[in-house]
């Protein structure tokens, strides 16, 4: 067990209270940055090099069930996983922070994704914050949110976004113990906004995002030039929520997208997530656009696409794209 | 009359319907910039260096009628203003881009402000954007917000912001036909939050904030860091607004103020707008603070004070400061 992300643990749990339930319940949603998180300043505490902008996919996303158990089991989707693979030791990693508190020496979790695991579609954000979530309801820590998303980065960063719905921002923070990074819910709803997600390719990534952010971070000469572009990024972003201009949101976070698969690019070895189809989807996109239809693509750490664009190219989107699939992030139910 | 601000307005009115009035009315607020417009990249179509973000002051503003006439009248709080005077022929100029699009020779204007003119509290702002409020209601041209900001720009820089209530973002732009620098309403509320007037001397100004931007950007050699600074007080204030963080919106606020300020006393010959009790005051806030009393400070063009701080603390400011003038800004009937 890492000592200094125990503490870390420690330090939140002190205030909680402690009214204890036999099973802890929780769906979080999963997210798709307009403005990446691409990089750590610090691996052990998840800390970010720069701040990131996402949108929550409402009710796409992990829904979690947690128990007291003398081991742990992991259940995902139905099926039991193998305590020797990466994905369990992850996690038995992970909950080794919360053993203690909980007054376990084991779990039994049960986990059903209602996206394709680990396909580029941050599954390990919408899973690590339904654990999480899962917990306090186990336990009765009734912790805030800030505290919430505090935990949750620890398991992966991306999740300390997915503790809210609609957009959400991630300040980096500054401090080494990462007290001050932790996700914050926007304050602005955008009802008319659609995501697509175009499915590319839904096998196992050669590489983990996980992997390829270290690195690219050690290698790619490009890495250098990532934290100012993406603190323009996020500024414009932010501007475009606050005003509603989707153009501006759009384009932006097509941008951010293409220059984190440049830098990407760089790393030594060569790291591509796109495949063919990507690129070739990429510029359908683009002649879309020269054709007046408003969409805007962002591609995570692997093949597959999601558009952006608002309700009134429905439509347009699902004659063009067939096996579109498409999430409404502010509907009633995700509000 | 300017050529380059007639085709401007040209190119604006020539979309517009036409279902004149013998009178046109129009309020319009004041505002005050947490991140401040200093600078010109274009002093005749009144371009800023820097984007800038601002709050309007609900109900504190500018009254105007506007009718047509065969001169100019000009009734500034129920006083006849000299047609001689710098304030008349500032207006008249103004006018000179509309009289043909009026079919009128001249206008008589009746504005009442229900703020001091000339003491920093921004009433060219809110005077302007009212008289193009009232040439919109008067000719029934029925402009967008946007065509609105940009006729108002023109007047003068901050009324393109006092088009809108609630906090509103001026993104300088690039064109240099001026044609992207207008401001847009933000799509945030923030009832809780309330602007305290400190008027510490309300005297008419011995230099207008439009020479001392002027004589600022010649000769300051500070002036080449203020747009760095601007740029990121920007992004941090609309992180603030759209997260809701009152200690970073007021902090980072009072820090773009105090920088505004330091570039200005900067020029040669120095300018200070602060006087000996506007540095005291401003060390009372701070004091205020150290006592955890969450208050900010920000100061225009002037030497008065306006602190921003939330509802919950409006019995200490009140005790603190006698003479404060509260503003709601989301107030009921500002919304």
């Amino acid at each position: 067990m890492n000592d200094i992300q125990y503490q870390f643990v420690k330090k939140i749990l002190s205030t909680s209270s402690h009214s204890a339930k036999e099973v802890g319940r929780a769906f979080a949603p999963s997210n798709i940055a307009l403005c990446k998180y691409w990089g750590k300043r610090d691996e052990v505490l998840n800390l970010p090099v720069n701040s990131s902008i996402s949108i929550s996919l409402g009710n796409k996303g992990s829904f979690t069930e947690i128990k007291r158990s003398n081991k742990d089991t992991f259940i995902l989707n139905d099926e039991i996983i193998d305590n020797q693979t990466a994905f369990s030791c992850r996690l038995s990693k992970f909950l080794d922070l919360f053993r203690s508190h909980c007054r376990a020496p084991g779990f039994e979790v049960r986990t059903k994704n209602n996206i394709p695991t680990s396909a580029g579609l941050a599954s390990s954000a919408s899973g690590f914050a339904a654990l999480v979530l899962a917990l306090n309801d186990l336990t009765g820590w009734e912790l805030n949110n800030k505290d919430l998303s505090l935990l949750a980065r620890l398991g992966s960063g991306s999740a300390s976004r997915s503790i809210y719905n609609g957009f959400v921002i991630w300040n980096a923070g500054k401090n080494i113990d990462g007290s001050d990074s932790y996700s914050q819910s926007i304050d602005v709803k955008w009802p008319e906004i659609r995501i697509g997600i175009i499915k590319i390719d839904e096998s196992e990534k050669k590489i983990s995002s996980r992997d390829a952010m270290k690195k690219c971070v050690a290698t790619s000469k490009k890495y250098n030039f990532w934290p100012s572009f993406a603190a323009e990024h996020l500024c414009k972003i932010q501007n475009s929520i606050i005003v509603k201009d989707f153009d501006m949101l759009g384009s932006t976070a097509e941008k951010n997208a293409l220059k984190m698969h440049e830098v990407i690019r760089d790393t030594i070895p060569r790291i591509d997530f796109f495949t063919s189809e990507t690129y070739q989807c990429l510029e359908r996109i683009k002649s879309l656009r020269s054709n007046n239809v408003s969409v805007y693509a962002t591609v995570d750490a692997g093949p597959n696409i999601k558009v952006l664009f608002l309700e009134n190219e429905l439509k347009v989107i699902c004659k063009e794209f067939k096996k579109v699939e498409i999430i409404n992030p502010f509907g009633e139910m995700n509000a």
